[in-house]
């Protein structure tokens, strides 16, 4: 029979067992956070028409859209989870109470160019609330919390949330008559990072065209920086030139004002007036999550207030607030930054059962026991020589293995023999239950992300 | 702006929030019950290149497969779960240990008909255990136990897993010199629970052109029934003439071998000689799994033993055994049959913290020191009158409400209102998380699936 060559399309995703098992205790720690903060899950198709994936209409994403046919429907893969939830806000408004917590983790479709570290399947983990009418400040106020307690609870200890708010940007904007070229100014400023303060200042006279002391201006209030305090004591001395300033200056005192309570320690939160956030999309507070260690990656989790959710399908006013992670561009950064740890268990069983009599009845009992109990139990019937059934132990690393032999059998026993430290010792099936549990129990306490020292 | 209606295609399930936390709260139960029989989490890509996903060629679901073109590359989305599984294995045959134990719970994409409870989107909850050139007969007897945990600890109780063998009904057809039309007469016997026994007998005779006396041979042995021991015995009379049954044989006897061991109760099983399964694929054991009082909906899991995973991609032998779980049809079922429980918590959240003063700061901290305790905690900040804020917990039955005025303020204390059955009482915040914490978890105890008395 001609064979197939099997392979995986470029731009798509597949792990290995052990590195999969990684990938599923990160969605684990999503699902539980965003629940713990009061989020629903979602689950919205994969498929939707093509009519109304691109109801908000085009740009670079539509180009990039799985488009096809099916009979004579006009198709596509959704790009993002946040055309769906509009769109299931707006189909589903009347058996929906509000603000309404969603939170959605599912692949998306992007044919990207192929390229080291793109991908063309990829996980976004989003959470948003969404308000009927209006939505309070304080919404915006919970998501540094939401992301705070996200990312220590990967194990990232050394990650900085960068908040500003568009209000304040346009409002300055606007003060110095700049808000025709605010656009083109903020694409600029976005370079800081990579280019440094001085080429900012040039690119902003030689090529935005602005008058030196105007561009000044901009570099002199885009420095302000220091502790929350600081910066919007600084702030303040522009207030009363520009009501949508005021106003953004006020919602940022009121992001800024319960972190304490919120237990997101300063560290781990800076204004940054330097961020804006690419799209139009954003009206309010901008939330950026940067790795200090990596800041060359980017932002890790990014969002912001909106407040037209839903416009292209509906009359209904739905502001909202969200952030999303690249969940699948973020695993194979820590994996390639060599950041995700061994320590937790990602074998495909906590124990394997090894019986080394010809009936297997015994073996099936103890194994039935660990399951019981919750451990993660193969049972190896393989006719195979004892080496070979170490050997197949040692390759998945399997922590425990659980050996029946005549002995045992006769005493009622098992033998737990810790891979890890090759300790051996019988004990009854329910006491080997509990060793076991207990140790893997404080192994998966480990972060799954340790950053190096 | 002219608008779009938002609306989801049909044949593709959109669960509402309470629905939605009952379907990840049955995937849940698949994931922990896969997991503590050792099988590893895998997830393959939705879009596969159409040549490797097609390779093994036709029939029916080449019809329904959603193919389309990106760029020159010509892809489709995966129909079931099966053939990922054979392409991964043969891809990554060097870096896997045998035999390989995964299970997967992906959404897979058939463009069926559309009919009141067909998907063309749907999620099914595979698990398969792959050898690398043999696998013992004992890794088919594991499987009843799998399919037993997992209906249990859905909720089920009266249910029965089928057992047969094909090398049973192979050899039996061939000791009577039936082979050649075994495909017709096991298709024709497939009608048993449909039509009853005496129109299969004349079907044998009239369609399948069988002589009275062979159909009558068919329909003796179709009726063999009994207890495990019962049926044995009376199969053990055609031991000795043909090869294939004997061996047939003796794998049933190792299959039900050791049910008990396993935690298997006999009244959940049944060696049963009618059911064949389908596809031409399976070669060993076979199974079904059927809702005793349902037995209308036909198998609910199914699966078998299979000798060639992945032969159109590699010459590696490659045999295994699995079964699977159609999950969205399922959950659709259940709903329908109104067999879902509602005791299980299904709203976003297990408190809603609501603020009656205008400083937040102390809502803020009651709701951070919920969520440190796991407590699944909604802060109320939109500014509206108590009565809306009540009915918004109400609404989506958040079991508790935790309130905090001028006087709980001043004294450090929450009141925690039980929405179920009024009681209020001041706690302090941490006495607060550990009695909501408890109570969620009690009901949480409670089965998904509730059967009807």
């Amino acid at each position: 029979m001609a064979k197939v060559t099997p392979r995986t399309l470029s731009g798509f995703m597949e792990l290995l067992p052990a590195d999969q098992m990684k990938m599923e205790r990160m969605m684990a720690v999503l699902r539980d956070t965003y629940s713990v903060y009061g989020f629903t899950p979602l689950d919205t198709p994969v498929i939707e028409s093509a009519e109304v994936l691109l109801a908000k209409g085009g740009g670079e994403t539509e180009k990039q859209i799985y488009r096809f046919t099916k009979g004579d429907s006009d198709l596509a893969l959704r790009f993002d989870l946040t055309v769906p939830l509009a769109k299931y806000v707006a189909a589903h408004y009347g058996e929906l109470a509000f603000p309404f917590r969603r939170y959605q983790i599912g692949k998306v479709y992007r044919g990207e160019r192929a390229q080291r570290g793109r991908f063309r399947e990829f996980y976004q983990a989003d959470i948003d609330v969404i308000g009927d009418g209006s939505l309070d400040i304080m919404n915006e106020a919970e998501i540094p919390a939401i992301i705070y307690n996200t990312f220590r609870t990967f194990g990232f200890q050394r990650f900085k949330i960068h908040v500003n708010n568009r209000k304040i940007l346009n409002g300055f904007y606007s003060m110095n008559g700049m808000s025709e070229k605010a656009g083109e100014i903020m694409r600029t400023v976005d370079k800081l990072d990579k280019i440094g303060a001085e080429k900012v200042r040039l690119l902003l006279i030689d090529e935005v065209k602005m008058l030196p002391c105007k561009a000044e201006n901009v570099m002199d209030f885009m420095a302000i920086s220091g502790t929350n305090a600081e910066v919007i004591t600084a702030l303040s001395r522009y207030r009363g030139m520009d009501p949508t300033f005021d106003e953004g200056l006020d919602e940022l005192i009121a992001v800024t004002a319960h972190l304490k309570e919120f237990g997101v320690p300063e560290e781990n939160f800076a204004i940054d007036l330097t961020i804006a956030r690419g799209l139009d999309y954003y009206t309010g507070t901008v939330y950026e999550t940067i790795m200090t260690d990596h800041p060359e990656i980017g932002s890790v989790c990014s969002g912001g207030r909106y407040d037209d959710l839903a416009g292209y399908y509906t009359d209904k006013k739905l502001p909202g607030v969200g952030i999303s992670i690249g969940l699948t561009r973020l695993f194979y950064v820590l994996q390639e930054q060599n950041l995700l740890s061994d320590e937790v268990v990602s074998s495909p069983a906590d124990a394997l059962v090894i019986p080394m009599t010809e009936d297997l009845g015994a073996a099936v009992s103890a194994a039935t026991v660990l399951r019981s109990a919750g451990v993660r139990t193969q049972l190896y019937v393989e006719k195979k020589k004892f080496k070979a059934k170490m050997t197949y132990a040692d390759r998945q690393k399997i922590p425990f293995v659980v050996l029946l032999g005549e002995d045992e059998i006769q005493e009622n026993l098992v033998s737990v023999k810790n891979m890890l430290t090759g300790e051996q010792q019988k004990l009854s099936a329910e006491e080997a239950a509990s060793l076991i549990k207990a140790a893997i129990d404080a192994r998966n306490h480990a972060s799954l992300v340790r950053e190096l020292p």
